[in-house]
C-alpha cells in the first residue's frame, strides 16, 4: 500500500473509455486506485465529446483534464511539466479501439494498461508488440483473474512442481446473459460485444474464452501445440459465436479444454478451472474466489483459503492478500493486484531501473498476442469443422 | 414397495459374478432386494468354482443353488418347477463375459439385468439386441444414475419442454483412482478394467464416459449426429485410455461434451452434468444427488431437492422417492429404482401383459447398443486424430 | 453382509406399527433387511386390525403372521417352534405406545429395536431399563444418525484424543414442515407429533432435539451437568413446542447448545453438529452426510469423505461403509448400520455368547433413559424461565 | 461513485490509529476512498509519535498532516481554512481510546466514523450519544457487515413484510485464531483484544458477538426484551471470554441466539445468520457474501445473488452493488457502502441540509449505545449464571 517504491509518489492515471454505461471503466478506476498507489488524473472517457466531458465528474477528473479524445489527451499531457503529466493510460474501450489508443500511448512514451482482448485482430497485436518492444514503456494487459490470491498461489505451487507433471487443464467460463438477443434490446454491452466490427472475429470466445485460456497458461506455464475448436451461435441473427468448446494439446502431452457459453440461463460469471497433475489436482471457481480445493489420492480434500498467515500459503499467494483469512477479497482486489504488479515496474522505469518485460507477474503484451492468436486459430479451426490448427506462436517462446 | 403388481409375489433373482472382491455384485444384490420386491435365490458368483461356492453364504444363497457356472445354473433352474425357478439373472461380471451370459439367459427365457457397458464390443451388442428382440424377456441395463430422483425429475422437465429447446449438454465424469498404475498393485478392479481383453476397446471411456453419454441421452432424448473424440493414456504402460474428451453434435443442432478422467487426484466419483435450454438450465452432481440447480435468467437460482411432497416435483421425480425431503437417498436407492422399473415389466410379462421395450423407464438393450456404438466411435475418432465420425445408430431411432 | 456370525442364518424380524401412511415403518423394514441379515417375517402393523391386515402384503408379510395386535403377535410367536419364531421386534409406533410394546416384547424374551424417543415419559423409560437389565435381550434404540460413517469416524477420532479436550458442541436441527398448523390439515404425521397424549411432554424437542443431544453424547462421550432450556410454540393453538434452544454444561467444563426448529420455512431435515476441541474442530451436516470438515488452525481445511480405503478413515468409519468413495450412502444405510450392530449382539445372544450392554456401538436402553431425562429436564427448565436444572442421570454413568 | 452530491467535491478524511501492524486502519482507508468520494488527508496514526510519523507515507499522507496525536491533529486542522480542513475523522484505535477521540472530534465539529464497539463501556457510550445529539455532526459506527448487498436486500425484504412475522434469529460468529494463547506470542491484535483495560468488559462478545447482535437488529428491526448469556474462557490465563452464547427474547415474542467463538480450530471469520419468518426464512454467510438463501415451504430453495439487474433484487440491494452479478464484491466493498451512506449525510450537512440521525442506513451512535448495552448485559447475565437481564435500552426506542 501507499507510495510506489522507489518512486515515492502516486502514479497519475488517465482513463480512455469508461463513459456512462460502462462497467469496465469504473472497475479500472477503482482497482488502480484501491491501494492508494495511483490517482485518476485525466481521461478521454467517451468517443462522444459531450459524454466524455459529462462523465468526468463521476470519476473526480478535473474539467481541464477531461479530454474529448485520446489524441487530444496525449498531445495535451505531453505538453505538461513532467511532474504533472500522467504516468499511464488505462484503455477501457470496446475492443476495436484498443490498438490505436495503445499504439499512440506507447509511442508517446506512456505506460499502458489495456483491457483484453488486446486488439481487434492478430495483426494489430503483433504490430503493437513490436511497438512495445521498441519502446521502454510498461505494458500490462488486464487479465484480471490472474490477480486472485488463490490463482497466484496455484501458479507458484505448479511451477515449483508441487502437483507434479501437468496432464490436464479443464476450464469452463459459463454465462447466461446473452441467451436472448440482448443486442436488440438497448443493451450497450451486448451490442458491441456481438458486433464483429467492434468485437473482432469472435464473440464468447473473444470475450471470455480468452480469459479461460490465458488463466491455464498463467497457472501452468505449459506451451500449447494445437487447437481444435467448435463454435456455435445459438441465438438467431447473432453474428458471432455465443458458445463453443476448444480442445488444446500442449507440448508436454497434456490435454486442455476451454468451454465458453453466454447462453446458459442464470449462470453469471461462472468461470472455473481444474488442473490435474501427477502428484495432485486442484479446482478453483471465480465466483467463490477465496477458496481453492487441492486433492491428493487417499488424503482428505484440502480447502486452501486466502490466509496470508498460513504456512501452506506461498509467497505469491501471500503477497496478493490485504486482510486476514475469512475477510473475503474479491473482483476489485484481484484487478488491483494486476495493477499493483504493473505499478512496481512503472516505478522502476520512472527511476531508470530495469524490469522484466516477458515474464512479468502481470499479464503483458506477449500474453496479448497469444490471446489474439488463440482467438484467430479457434475461429479458423471452427470454420474448418474443428480441424486441428497450430497454437504455437513465437510470442509464447522464451 | 412390496409385491409386484399384478404378480403378487417377490421375484426370484440369480446373480452371475459378484464373488469375493467384487463391488458391483453386492450393489446389485442390495439394490434388487431393497424394496422387498425380489429375493436373491441363486447364483453363479465366480468363474472359479470354489470361490463361486464359497461366496454364496455372504449373499444368503442356499448351497443347492450356488452354482459353479452360469451354464450349470441356467440348466438346473430350467428343470425346477416354475414356481421355484428364478425370474431374472443379474450379470455383474467383467465386461467381456456379459454377452455370453446374457445371450444364454435370454435364450433360456429368463429376464436379464446386465451391467454396463452391455458387451465387449458393438457386434456382440447388436447380436444381443436381436436375440432380445426375438424373445419376450425383459432386458434392463444398469445405467444406475438414471435412477436418481433428480435425474428422473429433470428428464420429465426437459421432455415436457420446461427448459425449451436444448442447446448444450456438458458432462464430466472425474475420478482419480487410476492415477497410479494400480493394475500392478493387486487391485482386481484395476486389473480387469485396464485389460483390453476383458474391458473392451476403451478404458475410462468404456467404464465411465458411457454413463455420462447415456445420462445426457436419457435426460434430453436428443438424437446424436457425430462425435469427435480425443483419448489419452497418461499412465506409463497402461493399454487403455485413462482420460478423454468427446465433442458430440446432436441432430437438433445442440452441442455436447463428455469428459472422463481416471487420473485426477482425489476425485472420487465426481460425475456432473449441465444442460442448457432456451428457457432454463440445470446442473446436477452425482456426489450430492439429492439436489439439482435450475436456473433462469433474472430469477433466483432454484435448488430443487428430492421432496416428494413439493408441487414442483413431477410424477417421475416423486415416484423415485421413498422418504421425505431432507432424508437423503443415494446410490443404492437409485440403483434400486432402475430395478423396480424392470420389475414392473417382469411382473407384466409373467402375467402375460404387454410392456414397452424401447422406451422403458429403465435403460435397456437399445441403450446398450448405443453405448457400445459410442465407445466404438470414440475410439475410432481418437485413432484418426479426433476426426468426426457418425454417431447415429438405428438402435436410437424410433 | 450376509449371515449373522456365529449364528449363520438370517434373523427374523417383526414390525409393530408401520401401517399405511407411516414413514418410519418402511425405513425400519428396508434398513433391517438391507444387508441381507434379517427377513421381515411378522407384523402387527396398526392398532386398527383391518389396517394391520391390509398393510401386510406391502411388507411381504404372509397373512398368517400379520397380526392384529402386538399382544396377539407375541403370544402366537411364542407358540411357534424356536426355528420359526421371530428373533426381534421393531417398534415404529407413535411414542406413547413404545413402552407397552417394548416391555411386553422384552418380557417375552424377544430382542427389541425401538424408535426414539424411547418412551412417553421418564418413568416409563426407567422402568423399561430395569426390565431390560433383568433380561438377557438385546435392546437397541434407533438413533439412526449415529450410524453414518462420518459420525462413527468422528467418534473414534474424538475418543482417541485427535481433537484434544472438547470445549464446545453446537448442534442445530432445523425443519420447516410445521410452520403451518399441519395438524389440522389431515397430516397424520403432524397430528400425533403435536398431540401431548401421544408424543409426550415435548414437541420439537422430543422429536428432533433428542437426536441432536444424543449425537453429541455419542460422538464425544462427554457427561452432561446441567441444562437451561427455552421452548417456544409459535404456531397458534399448538400444544407442544415447535422451537427451542437448550444450553448444556458438561462435567469437563465444555459448553453445548441444541437448537431445534420445526418452523423454519423450507428447511427439510437440516441437522448439523459442530465440535470444538483444543487440537481441532469438526463439522458435519446430515443432508450431505458423506462429508465432514475437520479443521486445524493454520492448515488447509480438510474434507473427510466416506472413503473406506483412505488411511485417515479409521476402523469405525471404515466398518460403516459398503461401497467405494464417491458412491454416496445415505439415510437407509446409516439406519442399517445401527441395525447391523444390534444384529451382531443378537447373534451372540442366540449362540449363548456375552455382549456389551452399556457401551454398545448401537444406541441402547441407557441412551433411551438419558434421552427421556433430557426431554423432561428441558421442559422443566423452560417452565421455570430457562432455569438451570440438573442433567446428570445415573443411566449415563459407568 | 464520484463527487458527493450536493457538495460536489471529495471529502477529506483523517485517520486515528492504523499504524504499522494494524489491520483495520488500512481497511478504513481503502473503504473510505474506494468510490472516489473521499481522500485521506491527515492522520494521527499511532499513540507512539515516531510510529505515527513513520506510518504516514504508507497511507499517502503528507508529512505536514501526519500528526503525533489526535489532539494535535484536531487543533491544527481547526486552524486551517475551511476548504482545506478535514471533513471527518475515522477512528481505528483499540476500543479503550474510541471515546476520547470521538468525543473530542465531535466537539470540534468534525464528522466521525468510529470502529465498533463504540466505546470502552456503556457510560462512555451514553455520554458520547449525548454529545453527538447536541452537535450537528454525522456519526457513523462501522458495523461493516451491514454494508453487504445481500444484507441490505434482506433488510428491505424483512421490513416490507416479505418474510412475515419474524419468529427467530440465529447467529453464529465463529473464529479460531485465539484457541492458543496468542496474546503471549507477540500478536499485537491478540494482546489488546484480550486485555480488559483496552478491550472492555468482554472479549469475544465485545469483538464479534456485537456484530452478530447488531446485524440481527439491523436486518429485522425487532426490539429486544431480555438476554440470558453464558460466557466462557477456555484458554488458561486469559482474562476475557473467548466463547459464549446469548439467548435473546424480542418484544414481539421472537427468540434469538448469538454464539461467538474465538477458539474453534480453523474457522476464520465464519459469521452466519438465519432468520425465520412466518412466510419465509433466509440464511446468509459472511465468507460467501454474494449469496443468500431464501426458503419457502414446498418451493425450490432460492439462491439470491448480488445481481443488480434482477427484478427480485430490491432498491436497497441494488444500490449496494457496483458491478454485475457473478463479479464478486466483498469485505472492502461492504465497508465502503457504510462509508458511502455516511458520506451522503456529510455532504448534506456541509450544504446545510437536514438528515436522519436515528434511522440512518449506516449504523450510528444509537446502535453504538445498544451495542455497549448488549455487551454490559451479557457480562452481567453471565456473572449471575446466565440469569435473565433486561435488554431494552431507550437508545433503541423511536
Amino acid at each position: 500500500m501507499g507510495m510506489n517504491e522507489p518512486l515515492n509518489r502516486k502514479l497519475r492515471m488517465a482513463l480512455v473509455g469508461g463513459g456512462q454505461g460502462s462497467f469496465i471503466g469504473r472497475v479500472h478506476s477503482i482497482a488502480a486506485c484501491l491501494d492508494n498507489r495511483a490517482v485518476l488524473t485525466a481521461g478521454a472517457l467517451s468517443s462522444n465529446p459531450e459524454r466524455a466531458k459529462a462523465s468526468a465528474p463521476d470519476y473526480g477528473i478535473e474539467d481541464t483534464r477531461a479530454y474529448t479524445s485520446y489524441q487530444e489527451m496525449l498531445e495535451a499531457e505531453l505538453k505538461l511539466p513532467a511532474d504533472e503529466r500522467i504516468d499511464f493510460v488505462s484503455i477501457a474501450t470496446p475492443n476495436h479501439v484498443h490498438f490505436e489508443v495503445a499504439e499512440a500511448a506507447v509511442k508517446a512514451g506512456f505506460n499502458v494498461v489495456c483491457d483484453k482482448p488486446m486488439t481487434y485482430d492478430l495483426a494489430q497485436a503483433e504490430q503493437l508488440l513490436e511497438t512495445v518492444q521498441s519502446s521502454d514503456v510498461v505494458f500490462a494487459l488486464s487479465h484480471n483473474y490472474t490477480g486472485y490470491p488463490m490463482i497466484r498461489q496455484a501458479r507458484e505451487m505448479i511451477l515449483s512442481g508441487e502437483l507434479g507433471e501437468i496432464n490436464a487443464i479443464r476450464s469452463q467460463y459459463i454465462q447466461g446473459w446473452l441467451v436472448e438477443a440482448m443486442e436488440h434490446q438497448e443493451s450497450k454491452q451486448a451490442a458491441w460485444r456481438t458486433d464483429p466490427s467492434k468485437s473482432g472475429a469472435a464473440g464468447a470466445f473473444g470475450d471470455i474464452a480468452t480469459h479461460a485460456y490465458n488463466l491455464g497458461r498463467f497457472m501452468t506455464g505449459l506451451l500449447p501445440d494445437q487447437v481444435s475448436c467448435h463454435l456455435k451461435t445459438f441465438v438467431d441473427g447473432r453474428r458471432l459465436d455465443d458458445y463453443g468448446t476448444a480442445i488444446i494439446t500442449y507440448e508436454n502431452g497434456a490435454l486442455g479444454s476451454v468451454t465458453a457459453s453466454q447462453i446458459t440461463h442464470g449462470r453469471e460469471n461462472d468461470f472455473e478451472i481444474e488442473i490435474d497433475g501427477t502428484k495432485g489436482s486442484l479446482k478453483w471457481r471465480q465466483e467463490n474466489p477465496n477458496e481453492m480445493i487441492v486433492r491428493h489420492n487417499g488424503k482428505p480434500h484440502q480447502i486452501y483459503t486466502r490466509d496470508p498467515k498460513a504456512a501452506h500459503i506461498n509467497a505469491m499467494g501471500r503477497a496478493a492478500c490485504r486482510i486476514p483469512a475469512g475477510h473475503p477479497e474479491a473482483f476489485f482486489e484481484a484487478f488491483a493486484n494486476v495493477y499493483n504488479a504493473a505499478f512496481d515496474d512503472m516505478a522502476k522505469r520512472a527511476c531508470g531501473e530495469t524490469f522484466e518485460r516477458r515474464d512479468s507477474v502481470y499479464t503483458n503484451c506477449y500474453d496479448g498476442v497469444e490471446g489474439m492468436f488463440f482467438i484467430q486459430q479457434c475461429v479458423a479451426s471452427s470454420q474448418e469443422n474443428a480441424a486441428w490448427v497450430p497454437l504455437r506462436h513465437e510470442a509464447a517462446r522464451k
